[in-house]
């Protein structure tokens, strides 16, 4: 069953925001619960923002390819997977929903819609990790996606849920995300001076991502028997 | 094969009965060994939760559904999964078997077998957290069940563990469980008073979430070639 | 592929030790790293065993079956699976191997190889928990074994991770594990004088859950179409 | 589809500086954030490394067989899976990724390169810790690849995570990562005085492991039926 681009978008539009319900409602709850103790909020953060990728993308993965991301859809693009005349109208839903995501995040812990964040994330060091979080999340989707579509979901949450901890930035790896988190002021902002470049890192990381899997796939061969 | 009808909702007693030990019991041990550290004890109460849930649906889904829940039930009806005649032995069920485990919960932690719970859990956040977490919980499952139903419980599993604390509510998502947990005046209680705009909310979401589902699946559409 | 009884007992030894190690080492780890907060320590201890719970059964499964539990073994004999005269061979190495991996653990942690418990478990709040968490654990083997065999490495794991927290006896569940942690004077120890409650509750449980699965089991009927 | 030598190796260099910068990166962010507590620190680099290799080889897996191991490579010709003369290639590309994903994760943190370790890992327990975790590791590969493939990855990801905690050298198992988190003197290094018992532990482990794993396949047999 393939779906029409309505119902495709509707659920990258529905998967982003509950991403960042997940992303920015954890980070809230954990700050508030965690006592001034950084390390058990991101742990809590971190485990429910994986945890949630495992069950969106095992569920809308069919429909929409749960891509939720645009570097993703622009390197699925690149390698044949959705058309270019489809790639607007997936980023253009995956940022809406993205903040309608914050929004709700901010209703439900009773905060206003959208403040700005006051979250500094500069300098390059994390620069740098926005390009190695982004590449790593590419090379495992692309690795899982093209033998057994199943494993993506376990794989990506699993990635996403190490990569807060591995990389000096806290791994956003997602242009959409790094828009939205800029709306709220909680644990899990980035200041909107800081937005850009962390989305050039991004996009970077992409473009190299499409490289090397273009170079891999010319590596491969049939089985000799 | 399939069971009859009294196995079956036996076995939607037995698992209720199991989720409803799993997240009460894991709240009164992590309450009294956390030392006051309240994000420490709802991460073992989520992990905790999150696990049990995919331990039961992995063994029991084939059996019953492993639906646990009347919300899941209803909206199970209304896409024509269950059969309308035995949706209230399955309500009737997952009800018995959520106070049975609650009453076994403190049998094992040497506690009265019911004790009305006095844990606040009022105002207009609550109920917009039950109405999110609720719908996607039923997102999650139908995306799931729709394609390969074994991820189900794993899909389950990670979105309650993470929607313990993307919520402000920390996610009851479950009429049977709501009421049940109005019995126990430990950490995952709710005072009886707010059990009835928590189960509103949910059915609501119930709802909307099959409303949505009906237009997703007049999307679908077989494949060209 | 059938592997020989020898193989296959050795497998069980190997494997029963690996998971006192699992149980005993991280009991052990966790105490001395946690600083008094039980809560992280148990949490700690509660993922390493789940944990290794997976990877053994996945990895053991297939050859062994993976029982690792003298609870398991009979209830599979009374099922029909092993045959009852391998049980013997079957509960013998079981039993030795926990007493191997907990040596194993005590070497690594530069302890002495055995010493008795101090760790009073008694009452009736742990007996029933010993019943409880037994009973769960059969079931889950049960459900998921009849379908599909692969998911019960999960589901052990998940369960056994989930128990440590909703039982208050942390849920031994096993009399192979139950002797052997009387040898040791750490996180995980019971005092020997209160093994054999605990065993009886956990073979107890065993008969109660093969009278459930008989009853059920009678409760199937071939699909109508 | 089976891939060029070149591009195996390449994904080798790759996920084993993955592999490095999980288990070096998340261990700078856990002390930096933990505030002292040992165990909150090493629950999130278990957690962190246990969930990146899910994700390393669930997406490599297929293309190189995702070893990023010295042991495992050498084990594996043994059994005739590599060639030997594809051999030397492996692991040169392993150790040299292993230094790489070092110098990346200090990059991220705003780190020197490479700085000498200074944290002494040295004792008998230590060194029969090294024995027991890889002999554990090659145990779990070799089951899981036997029969099922794709489920090495949760298994290996689940054994490294729990080993973090029952041995009481926090699981090393790999000549590679053992080298390279000599030139780290963060919270995952170790004093390069102390690399070579370690190695030297890793490799009679993986004698041992292969040794075992022949007797076993002796001890198979075809179904009688």
């Amino acid at each position: 069953m393939k779906f029409t681009l309505r119902a495709r978008t509707m659920v990258e539009f529905g998967g982003t925001a509950f991403l960042l319900m997940a992303v920015v409602g954890s980070g809230i709850m954990a700050e508030r619960l965690a006592g001034g103790n950084v390390a058990l909020a991101l742990l809590a953060n971190s485990i429910a923002t994986g945890a949630a990728l495992v069950a969106l993308i095992l569920a809308l993965g069919p429909i929409s390819g749960a891509h939720f991301n645009p570097a993703v859809t622009l390197v699925d693009a690149m390698q044949g997977g959705i058309a270019w005349t489809e790639v607007p109208f997936y980023i253009a839903m995956q940022i809406t929903g993205a903040f309608g995501g914050v929004a709700v995040a901010h209703l439900m812990f009773g905060l206003p819609i959208f403040f700005a964040s006051h979250h500094a994330r500069s300098g390059r060091a994390q620069i740098e990790s926005e390009f190695i979080a982004t590449f790593g999340l590419l090379a495992v989707i692309w690795g899982c996606a093209r033998v057994h579509s199943q494993a993506v979901a376990f794989a990506v949450g699993a990635y996403i849920a190490a990569a807060y901890w591995f990389t000096a930035s806290t791994s956003f790896a997602n242009p959409a995300v790094t828009l939205a988190r800029a709306a709220t002021d909680t644990f899990a902002g980035i200041r909107p001076a800081n937005v850009s470049p962390f989305i050039a890192a991004q996009l970077a990381a992409a473009l190299a991502a499409a490289l090397c899997f273009r170079w891999l796939a010319q590596q491969a061969k049939p089985e000799a028997k």
